[in-house]
């Protein structure tokens, strides 16, 4: 069933130790729809500038990504670069020009609105809410942020994450937003707070699930070779709510089918890996549903006992 | 079967955020064989002073660990002393008497040599090779190593592992040993120095085991409070061998079966996470069988999907 997300869409400048590239597609909306568009319908939400490269447009229409809600507007779209630490698994950002992104206001096409699932990128917490107050009838709404928002909109993100069946936040940020270094007292915390379904990620060691009195640890997968991580938590949250979305998922009573939602966790992090695996989106050039389930099989024969 | 462990035996100060505890028996040989012997018969080789306790004593022989290869001699038994990090993922070495441990050499009881089952703690990688030759009926040998030997005994300790079974080792030192920083491309080349069997420790993110062209994953267990990590690598090296000695697991033609190896680092997971719910040794003067296997069960409960 039909997935909104929204989000950034961008241009990135990135380097790693395997190489650099100045300008290439990126953005959390883009990422997430791209890994999501494997498993169900999307439409994005998002905004660029008059430089969007009609390439770019394509790679996501061939994903039948409904691009109605994708704005184009005067002005440049939004540009960020970074470079990544020798092990990877820091980052320094070098330049962030928010331009067209700076005005980002999502108001969805009508055509959008009826659409059961929700996911909101890392956007300013009062955009993430209005977004889902324009959809009456959704089954299954939540996201991410990031250590921005919860320190200078604290307020704001309490409110907005309040109101979600699932928030995906990495392991610092779970930190950060419930005041508790253990993962599990910090996730009791955040449970308080709304979200019945939590996902913290804790990058190349996999991620943990928290729903229900129940919690489920997800290992990493193991690449031989990390090219480029930029994305990687996004194509985590849109393999995540795209598998969910797929099979409808839905809950009763409050609650989630648990091995509905570990599948998900598990799909998540095979999209995270795939993205790694080269340079920016490039990956999903040429990815395929069949390489996907079999590295999901992989997982299950290298975690079974 | 019977297993042989051999290693420090010593007296520790540690601090962490929970406390301060200034002398409490410690030592690899000690949290190896407390955890092992849930499984199977140990049999301790090391050294100690006449400073060393007879509460010590009796705590080991309470679980029915075989104390003949336990020398004491004139001297202080082996002091060190650390302080943790905030995290608790990084220590200090405030202070390492070696004392009696400096002239250690190991030499086996008559009793111990027909043992099948053989674990070597961190020591000089030739001392752990000349308890090997000690040992003609071996079904199943190996142990651990650190930077230092590593680092000032590389060649030593080559020719040593090139004669094991199987390595447990924690991430750091698999990329300081390999030259790789991949886990994957580490374990390869570990791999090809002879040991069958390799298990990476990687702390509170678990572990993974490679044999025989795969590999296993196991997340680590969520602790809702660290009290103290000291020993806990050491108690999953007691709890990894202490399985397979238990189950009388041996090689046949270089292959070991791999759902016991898996449940092997599974109860290493567990046996390293209870080392860290009190100050020291002390979680294993109360804990039973019954609570390892129901923390065993609960890992599967918390992984499958």
């Amino acid at each position: 069933m039909s997935l909104i997300v929204v989000g950034s869409v961008a241009y990135d400048g990135v380097e790693t130790p395997h190489g650099k590239v100045d300008r290439m597609l990126g953005g959390a909306a883009t990422y997430i729809s791209l890994a999501a568009a494997y498993f169900t319908p999307v439409k994005l939400v998002g905004i660029v500038g008059e430089d969007f490269d009609s390439e770019d447009v394509e790679l996501l229409a061939s994903r039948q990504i409904d691009l109605e809600g994708l704005e184009r507007v005067p002005g440049k779209t939004f540009f960020w670069a970074g470079v990544y630490s020798a092990d990877m698994n820091d980052r320094t950002t070098l330049r962030t020009d928010l331009n067209v992104f700076a005005d980002f206001n999502p108001v969805l096409p009508e055509s959008y609105r009826p659409a059961p699932y929700l996911l909101l990128g890392n956007i300013q917490p009062a955009l993430q809410r209005s977004v889902k107050a324009q959809m009456p009838g959704l089954k299954l709404a939540g996201g991410d942020t990031m250590n921005y928002w919860i320190r200078d909109y604290r307020g704001e993100l309490l409110e907005t994450i309040a109101e979600w069946d699932f928030l995906l936040i990495n392991d610092s940020e779970a930190g950060q937003l419930s005041g508790e270094r253990n993962l599990r007292r910090a996730a009791a915390k955040i449970l308080e707070m709304g979200p019945r379904i939590l996902v913290i990620k804790r990058g190349e060691y996999g991620a943990v699930l928290f729903h229900g009195g129940c919690h489920f640890m997800a290992p990493g997968y193991l690449l031989e070779e990390v090219f480029d991580p930029t994305g990687a938590g996004d194509c985590f949250a849109g393999g995540f709510i795209g598998y969910l979305a797929g099979q409808g998922i839905a809950p009763a009573d409050g609650r989630v089918d648990l091995a509905e939602l570990r599948r998900a966790v598990i799909y998540g992090s095979v999209m995270g890996s795939f993205c790694c695996e080269k340079f920016g989106v490039d990956r999903f050039r040429t990815l395929t549903r069949e390489e996907i389930d079999a590295r999901f099989r992989e997982f299950q024969s290298c975690t079974a006992f």
